[in-house]
Protein backbone atom coordinates (compact mmCIF):
# COMPACT_ATOMS: atom_id res chain seq x y z
CA UNK A 1 0.00 0.00 0.00
CA UNK A 2 1.66 3.02 -1.21
CA UNK A 3 0.36 6.27 0.58
CA UNK A 4 1.73 9.82 -1.04
CA UNK A 5 1.95 13.32 0.60
CA UNK A 6 2.60 15.93 -1.40
CA UNK A 7 4.52 18.85 0.56
CA UNK A 8 4.92 22.10 -0.58
CA UNK A 9 6.10 25.54 0.84
CA UNK A 10 4.45 27.12 3.09
CA UNK A 11 1.71 23.91 3.84
CA UNK A 12 0.71 23.79 7.62
CA UNK A 13 2.55 22.00 9.29
CA UNK A 14 -0.71 19.66 11.72
CA UNK A 15 -2.69 19.39 8.22
CA UNK A 16 0.26 16.64 7.28
CA UNK A 17 1.77 15.80 10.20
CA UNK A 18 -1.83 14.58 11.76
CA UNK A 19 -2.94 11.93 9.15
CA UNK A 20 1.03 11.30 8.89
CA UNK A 21 1.32 10.17 12.21
CA UNK A 22 -1.89 7.73 11.47
CA UNK A 23 -1.05 6.42 8.59
CA UNK A 24 2.74 5.83 8.79
CA UNK A 25 1.18 3.25 11.66
CA UNK A 26 -0.79 1.06 8.95
CA UNK A 27 1.12 -2.27 8.51
CA UNK A 28 2.67 -2.23 5.10
CA UNK A 29 2.49 1.16 4.37
CA UNK A 30 5.14 2.60 2.34
CA UNK A 31 4.99 6.43 2.62
CA UNK A 32 6.06 9.27 0.27
CA UNK A 33 6.78 12.29 1.03
CA UNK A 34 6.53 14.10 -2.59
CA UNK A 35 7.43 17.50 -3.43
CA UNK A 36 7.85 19.85 -6.30
CA UNK A 37 11.50 19.85 -5.45
CA UNK A 38 13.09 16.60 -2.71
CA UNK A 39 14.28 18.79 0.38
CA UNK A 40 13.51 21.16 3.29
CA UNK A 41 10.30 23.18 2.39
CA UNK A 42 9.37 25.58 5.18
CA UNK A 43 5.71 25.54 6.81
CA UNK A 44 3.67 28.12 7.20
CA UNK A 45 4.51 28.18 10.69
CA UNK A 46 8.26 27.89 9.95
CA UNK A 47 9.65 24.30 11.06
CA UNK A 48 11.04 22.98 8.08
CA UNK A 49 10.67 19.59 6.90
CA UNK A 50 12.14 17.24 4.29
CA UNK A 51 10.03 15.93 1.30
CA UNK A 52 12.37 13.13 -0.15
CA UNK A 53 11.18 12.38 -4.04
CA UNK A 54 10.27 14.72 -6.72
CA UNK A 55 6.80 14.57 -8.33
CA UNK A 56 7.72 12.83 -11.37
CA UNK A 57 9.73 9.86 -9.24
CA UNK A 58 6.45 8.84 -7.82
CA UNK A 59 3.39 8.53 -10.42
CA UNK A 60 0.92 6.85 -8.81
CA UNK A 61 -0.27 5.40 -5.14
CA UNK A 62 -2.95 4.04 -3.38
CA UNK A 63 -3.79 6.93 -1.40
CA UNK A 64 -2.72 11.01 -1.94
CA UNK A 65 -2.91 13.37 1.06
CA UNK A 66 -2.83 16.83 0.12
CA UNK A 67 -2.24 18.80 3.54
CA UNK A 68 -3.72 22.52 3.17
CA UNK A 69 -2.00 25.91 3.69
CA UNK A 70 -2.78 29.41 5.31
CA UNK A 71 -2.45 30.65 1.76
CA UNK A 72 -2.63 27.87 -1.33
CA UNK A 73 -2.84 30.14 -3.64
CA UNK A 74 0.83 29.70 -5.17
CA UNK A 75 0.41 25.89 -5.12
CA UNK A 76 -3.47 26.30 -6.66
CA UNK A 77 -1.33 27.97 -9.40
CA UNK A 78 0.98 25.41 -9.68
CA UNK A 79 0.23 23.79 -13.39
CA UNK A 80 3.33 21.18 -12.81
CA UNK A 81 1.45 20.07 -9.13
CA UNK A 82 -2.45 20.01 -10.57
CA UNK A 83 -1.16 17.81 -13.35
CA UNK A 84 0.85 15.39 -11.08
CA UNK A 85 -2.63 15.44 -9.02
CA UNK A 86 -4.80 14.90 -11.84
CA UNK A 87 -2.41 12.05 -12.99
CA UNK A 88 -2.26 10.39 -9.21
CA UNK A 89 -5.93 10.48 -8.88
CA UNK A 90 -6.00 8.12 -11.98
CA UNK A 91 -4.94 5.22 -9.91
CA UNK A 92 -5.62 6.21 -6.58
CA UNK A 93 -8.19 4.13 -4.62
CA UNK A 94 -8.28 7.06 -2.52
CA UNK A 95 -7.73 10.81 -3.09
CA UNK A 96 -7.54 12.92 0.59
CA UNK A 97 -7.17 16.62 1.40
CA UNK A 98 -6.94 18.20 4.73
CA UNK A 99 -8.22 21.70 5.08
CA UNK A 100 -7.35 24.04 2.18
CA UNK A 101 -6.08 21.08 0.64
CA UNK A 102 -9.52 20.66 -0.82
CA UNK A 103 -8.68 24.05 -2.71
CA UNK A 104 -5.53 22.44 -4.50
CA UNK A 105 -8.11 19.40 -5.58
CA UNK A 106 -10.25 21.89 -6.99
CA UNK A 107 -7.88 23.57 -8.08
CA UNK A 108 -6.83 20.38 -10.30
CA UNK A 109 -10.46 20.28 -11.10
CA UNK A 110 -11.19 17.03 -9.09
CA UNK A 111 -14.07 18.23 -6.94
CA UNK A 112 -16.44 19.25 -10.06
CA UNK A 113 -19.64 17.75 -9.07
CA UNK A 114 -18.72 16.60 -5.55
CA UNK A 115 -19.48 17.27 -2.08
CA UNK A 116 -16.46 18.61 -0.10
CA UNK A 117 -15.41 20.73 2.96
CA UNK A 118 -12.43 22.83 3.64
CA UNK A 119 -11.36 24.69 6.47
CA UNK A 120 -14.41 27.16 7.76
CA UNK A 121 -12.94 30.28 6.66
CA UNK A 122 -13.42 29.02 3.15
CA UNK A 123 -16.18 27.07 2.50
CA UNK A 124 -17.51 29.31 -0.09
CA UNK A 125 -14.21 28.63 -2.35
CA UNK A 126 -15.16 25.59 -2.35
CA UNK A 127 -18.28 26.42 -5.19
CA UNK A 128 -15.43 28.19 -7.51
CA UNK A 129 -14.42 24.73 -8.70
CA UNK A 130 -17.94 22.66 -8.85
CA UNK A 131 -18.08 21.51 -5.73
CA UNK A 132 -21.31 21.51 -3.09
CA UNK A 133 -19.58 22.77 0.27
CA UNK A 134 -20.80 20.15 3.14
CA UNK A 135 -21.00 21.61 7.17
CA UNK A 136 -18.96 17.92 7.96
CA UNK A 137 -15.81 16.96 9.69
CA UNK A 138 -15.11 14.21 7.32
CA UNK A 139 -16.85 14.22 3.81
CA UNK A 140 -16.59 10.90 1.61
CA UNK A 141 -17.81 11.00 -1.92
CA UNK A 142 -16.66 8.33 -4.31
CA UNK A 143 -13.16 7.85 -3.45
CA UNK A 144 -12.32 11.40 -2.30
CA UNK A 145 -12.12 11.89 1.51
CA UNK A 146 -12.27 15.65 2.09
CA UNK A 147 -11.49 17.11 5.77
CA UNK A 148 -12.36 20.12 7.49
CA UNK A 149 -9.63 22.57 8.99
CA UNK A 150 -5.80 21.63 10.49
CA UNK A 151 -6.67 19.12 13.04
CA UNK A 152 -9.49 17.17 11.07
CA UNK A 153 -6.33 15.03 9.70
CA UNK A 154 -6.35 13.18 12.12
CA UNK A 155 -10.16 11.68 12.11
CA UNK A 156 -9.84 12.14 8.19
CA UNK A 157 -7.05 9.20 8.46
CA UNK A 158 -8.97 7.20 11.08
CA UNK A 159 -11.65 6.72 9.43
CA UNK A 160 -10.01 5.95 6.13
CA UNK A 161 -8.26 3.48 8.03
CA UNK A 162 -10.76 1.83 9.37
CA UNK A 163 -12.88 1.42 6.14
CA UNK A 164 -9.86 0.44 4.10
CA UNK A 165 -7.30 -1.94 6.83
CA UNK A 166 -10.53 -2.76 9.14
CA UNK A 167 -11.27 -1.20 12.07
CA UNK A 168 -9.38 -3.01 14.16
CA UNK A 169 -6.38 -1.90 12.46
CA UNK A 170 -7.82 1.86 12.98
CA UNK A 171 -8.65 0.89 16.86
CA UNK A 172 -4.91 0.13 17.60
CA UNK A 173 -3.45 3.05 15.92
CA UNK A 174 -6.47 5.15 17.35
CA UNK A 175 -4.90 3.89 20.84
CA UNK A 176 -1.69 3.72 20.05
CA UNK A 177 -1.68 7.60 19.15
CA UNK A 178 -3.96 7.91 22.40
CA UNK A 179 -6.61 9.95 20.73
CA UNK A 180 -9.62 10.13 23.83
CA UNK A 181 -9.24 14.03 22.81
CA UNK A 182 -10.37 16.15 25.40
CA UNK A 183 -10.72 19.99 23.97
CA UNK A 184 -10.49 22.21 26.95
CA UNK A 185 -13.59 24.19 24.94
CA UNK A 186 -16.79 22.99 22.85
CA UNK A 187 -16.48 26.04 20.46
CA UNK A 188 -14.12 24.55 18.00
CA UNK A 189 -16.42 24.61 15.10
CA UNK A 190 -18.53 27.12 13.31
CA UNK A 191 -21.15 25.26 14.52
CA UNK A 192 -20.54 26.07 18.13
CA UNK A 193 -19.05 29.23 18.13
CA UNK A 194 -20.47 32.36 19.12
CA UNK A 195 -19.65 35.05 16.06
CA UNK A 196 -17.67 37.41 18.47
CA UNK A 197 -15.27 34.34 18.83
CA UNK A 198 -15.43 33.51 15.08
CA UNK A 199 -14.09 37.33 14.34
CA UNK A 200 -11.46 37.05 17.19
CA UNK A 201 -10.39 33.54 15.40
CA UNK A 202 -10.45 35.16 11.95
CA UNK A 203 -8.30 38.05 13.13
CA UNK A 204 -5.81 35.97 14.73
CA UNK A 205 -5.17 33.70 11.94
CA UNK A 206 -4.54 36.94 9.91
CA UNK A 207 -1.93 38.45 12.02
CA UNK A 208 -0.18 34.88 12.22
CA UNK A 209 -0.29 35.29 8.48
CA UNK A 210 1.49 38.53 8.89
CA UNK A 211 4.29 37.10 10.72
CA UNK B 1 6.94 35.29 25.51
CA UNK B 2 9.49 32.34 24.11
CA UNK B 3 8.43 28.84 23.82
CA UNK B 4 11.48 26.50 23.54
CA UNK B 5 10.68 22.90 21.95
CA UNK B 6 13.44 20.39 22.83
CA UNK B 7 13.91 18.45 19.30
CA UNK B 8 15.94 15.14 18.85
CA UNK B 9 16.37 12.44 16.85
CA UNK B 10 13.94 10.03 16.87
CA UNK B 11 11.28 12.34 18.42
CA UNK B 12 7.57 11.68 17.57
CA UNK B 13 6.01 13.79 15.09
CA UNK B 14 2.79 14.76 16.23
CA UNK B 15 3.92 14.97 19.64
CA UNK B 16 6.38 18.02 18.67
CA UNK B 17 3.46 19.05 15.88
CA UNK B 18 0.31 19.17 18.21
CA UNK B 19 1.60 21.72 20.88
CA UNK B 20 3.56 23.67 17.77
CA UNK B 21 0.90 24.47 16.16
CA UNK B 22 -1.16 25.66 18.98
CA UNK B 23 1.65 27.50 20.06
CA UNK B 24 2.61 29.38 16.82
CA UNK B 25 -0.52 30.67 16.80
CA UNK B 26 -0.22 32.52 20.16
CA UNK B 27 0.02 36.38 19.52
CA UNK B 28 3.84 37.33 19.85
CA UNK B 29 5.27 34.18 20.62
CA UNK B 30 8.92 33.69 19.95
CA UNK B 31 9.23 30.11 18.83
CA UNK B 32 12.50 28.47 19.55
CA UNK B 33 13.51 25.23 17.84
CA UNK B 34 16.16 23.58 20.07
CA UNK B 35 18.69 20.44 19.41
CA UNK B 36 22.29 19.66 20.26
CA UNK B 37 22.60 20.91 16.52
CA UNK B 38 20.89 22.52 14.27
CA UNK B 39 19.78 21.11 11.50
CA UNK B 40 17.85 18.08 9.69
CA UNK B 41 16.68 15.67 12.39
CA UNK B 42 14.92 12.27 11.98
CA UNK B 43 11.51 11.41 13.93
CA UNK B 44 10.80 8.48 14.72
CA UNK B 45 8.00 7.47 11.56
CA UNK B 46 11.12 8.93 9.31
CA UNK B 47 10.01 12.87 8.15
CA UNK B 48 13.23 14.94 8.82
CA UNK B 49 12.08 18.38 10.97
CA UNK B 50 14.65 21.06 11.14
CA UNK B 51 16.30 22.74 14.73
CA UNK B 52 17.24 25.90 14.45
CA UNK B 53 19.20 26.68 17.49
CA UNK B 54 21.77 24.78 19.53
CA UNK B 55 21.59 24.01 23.41
CA UNK B 56 23.61 26.38 24.56
CA UNK B 57 21.98 29.40 22.34
CA UNK B 58 18.87 29.19 24.41
CA UNK B 59 19.46 29.19 28.01
CA UNK B 60 16.09 30.30 29.25
CA UNK B 61 12.59 30.42 28.02
CA UNK B 62 8.89 31.35 29.56
CA UNK B 63 7.64 27.67 28.21
CA UNK B 64 9.84 24.57 27.18
CA UNK B 65 7.87 21.80 25.81
CA UNK B 66 10.13 18.35 25.79
CA UNK B 67 8.17 15.73 22.96
CA UNK B 68 8.11 12.30 23.15
CA UNK B 69 9.63 9.06 21.30
CA UNK B 70 8.85 5.56 20.55
CA UNK B 71 12.09 5.05 21.89
CA UNK B 72 13.35 7.92 24.17
CA UNK B 73 16.23 5.82 25.92
CA UNK B 74 19.28 7.80 23.93
CA UNK B 75 17.99 10.93 25.01
CA UNK B 76 17.11 10.24 28.35
CA UNK B 77 20.74 9.13 29.01
CA UNK B 78 21.91 12.60 27.57
CA UNK B 79 23.88 14.76 29.93
CA UNK B 80 24.05 17.80 27.97
CA UNK B 81 20.27 17.44 26.95
CA UNK B 82 19.38 16.87 30.61
CA UNK B 83 21.60 19.93 32.20
CA UNK B 84 19.87 22.02 29.38
CA UNK B 85 16.60 20.83 30.50
CA UNK B 86 17.70 21.84 34.57
CA UNK B 87 18.64 24.97 33.63
CA UNK B 88 15.58 25.97 31.71
CA UNK B 89 13.74 24.70 34.32
CA UNK B 90 15.49 27.77 36.69
CA UNK B 91 13.78 30.19 34.39
CA UNK B 92 10.66 28.56 32.81
CA UNK B 93 7.12 29.64 33.69
CA UNK B 94 6.08 26.40 32.94
CA UNK B 95 7.79 23.23 32.18
CA UNK B 96 5.83 20.78 29.93
CA UNK B 97 5.86 17.94 28.20
CA UNK B 98 4.01 15.12 25.90
CA UNK B 99 3.83 11.34 25.48
CA UNK B 100 7.46 9.96 26.66
CA UNK B 101 8.79 13.01 27.19
CA UNK B 102 8.03 13.12 30.93
CA UNK B 103 10.25 10.20 30.91
CA UNK B 104 13.15 12.61 29.66
CA UNK B 105 11.99 15.15 32.43
CA UNK B 106 11.95 12.03 35.00
CA UNK B 107 16.04 11.45 33.69
CA UNK B 108 16.37 15.24 34.33
CA UNK B 109 15.52 14.81 37.76
CA UNK B 110 12.44 17.19 37.60
CA UNK B 111 9.63 14.53 38.34
CA UNK B 112 10.29 14.13 42.00
CA UNK B 113 7.45 14.00 44.19
CA UNK B 114 5.00 15.20 40.96
CA UNK B 115 1.95 14.11 40.30
CA UNK B 116 3.18 12.99 36.05
CA UNK B 117 1.64 11.11 32.92
CA UNK B 118 3.12 9.67 29.60
CA UNK B 119 1.77 7.27 26.82
CA UNK B 120 -0.04 4.15 28.19
CA UNK B 121 2.53 1.93 27.76
CA UNK B 122 5.25 3.62 29.73
CA UNK B 123 3.37 4.87 32.66
CA UNK B 124 5.15 2.83 35.62
CA UNK B 125 8.57 4.00 34.57
CA UNK B 126 7.22 7.19 35.93
CA UNK B 127 7.71 5.97 39.38
CA UNK B 128 11.57 5.15 38.99
CA UNK B 129 11.93 9.14 38.66
CA UNK B 130 9.89 9.83 42.13
CA UNK B 131 6.88 10.11 40.19
CA UNK B 132 3.05 9.55 40.95
CA UNK B 133 1.38 8.67 37.43
CA UNK B 134 -2.24 9.83 37.17
CA UNK B 135 -4.41 8.88 34.81
CA UNK B 136 -5.66 12.16 33.36
CA UNK B 137 -4.81 13.49 29.51
CA UNK B 138 -3.31 16.74 30.95
CA UNK B 139 -1.65 16.54 34.73
CA UNK B 140 -0.65 19.89 35.74
CA UNK B 141 1.41 19.81 39.35
CA UNK B 142 2.97 23.47 40.18
CA UNK B 143 4.69 24.52 36.83
CA UNK B 144 4.72 21.12 35.51
CA UNK B 145 2.06 20.40 32.25
CA UNK B 146 2.37 16.77 31.52
CA UNK B 147 0.27 15.13 28.40
CA UNK B 148 -0.16 12.02 28.25
CA UNK B 149 1.06 10.15 24.99
CA UNK B 150 0.74 11.41 21.30
CA UNK B 151 -1.99 13.66 20.34
CA UNK B 152 -2.87 14.86 23.94
CA UNK B 153 -0.27 17.37 23.15
CA UNK B 154 -3.06 19.36 21.43
CA UNK B 155 -4.95 19.50 24.34
CA UNK B 156 -2.26 20.47 26.70
CA UNK B 157 -1.17 23.29 24.58
CA UNK B 158 -4.66 24.87 25.02
CA UNK B 159 -5.10 24.24 28.28
CA UNK B 160 -2.02 25.84 29.00
CA UNK B 161 -2.94 28.37 26.88
CA UNK B 162 -6.37 29.43 28.07
CA UNK B 163 -4.18 29.98 32.01
CA UNK B 164 -1.90 31.51 30.47
CA UNK B 165 -2.82 33.77 27.41
CA UNK B 166 -6.74 33.48 28.57
CA UNK B 167 -9.40 31.70 27.09
CA UNK B 168 -10.39 34.02 24.14
CA UNK B 169 -6.99 33.24 22.82
CA UNK B 170 -7.11 29.67 23.32
CA UNK B 171 -10.76 29.54 22.21
CA UNK B 172 -9.50 31.41 18.89
CA UNK B 173 -6.51 28.97 18.56
CA UNK B 174 -9.17 26.30 18.54
CA UNK B 175 -10.90 27.36 16.05
CA UNK B 176 -8.17 28.45 14.34
CA UNK B 177 -7.29 24.42 13.65
CA UNK B 178 -10.56 23.35 13.92
CA UNK B 179 -10.56 21.20 17.11
CA UNK B 180 -13.76 20.11 17.10
CA UNK B 181 -12.46 16.12 17.23
CA UNK B 182 -14.57 13.12 15.98
CA UNK B 183 -12.45 10.32 16.30
CA UNK B 184 -14.36 7.08 14.85
CA UNK B 185 -13.82 5.48 18.01
CA UNK B 186 -14.51 5.46 21.92
CA UNK B 187 -11.32 3.31 22.63
CA UNK B 188 -8.55 5.50 22.45
CA UNK B 189 -7.69 5.66 26.03
CA UNK B 190 -7.10 2.69 28.50
CA UNK B 191 -10.43 3.36 30.24
CA UNK B 192 -12.04 2.17 27.48
CA UNK B 193 -10.14 -0.08 25.16
CA UNK B 194 -10.74 -3.83 25.99
CA UNK B 195 -7.77 -6.19 26.73
CA UNK B 196 -8.18 -7.70 23.49
CA UNK B 197 -7.51 -4.05 21.21
CA UNK B 198 -5.06 -3.38 24.12
CA UNK B 199 -2.56 -6.20 23.02
CA UNK B 200 -3.19 -5.29 19.51
CA UNK B 201 -2.24 -2.00 20.13
CA UNK B 202 1.01 -3.17 21.92
CA UNK B 203 1.58 -5.38 18.86
CA UNK B 204 1.14 -2.73 16.33
CA UNK B 205 3.68 -0.01 18.48
CA UNK B 206 6.39 -2.73 18.34
CA UNK B 207 6.39 -4.02 14.61
CA UNK B 208 6.55 -0.14 14.08
CA UNK B 209 9.72 0.22 16.21
CA UNK B 210 11.14 -2.65 14.16
CA UNK B 211 10.95 -0.69 10.87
Amino acid sequence: MDIAFLLYENMTSLDFIGPYQVFTLVPGARIHLVAAEPGPLRTDAGVRMHADRRLEEVPRADIVVVPGSSDPSKTMGDERVLAWLREMDRSTKWTTSVCTGALILGAAGLLQGKRATTHWTATEMLRQFGATPVAERVVFDGKLVIAAGVSAGIDMALTLVAREFGELVSQSIQLGIEYDPAPPFATGSLRTASPALIEASKALLQASLQR
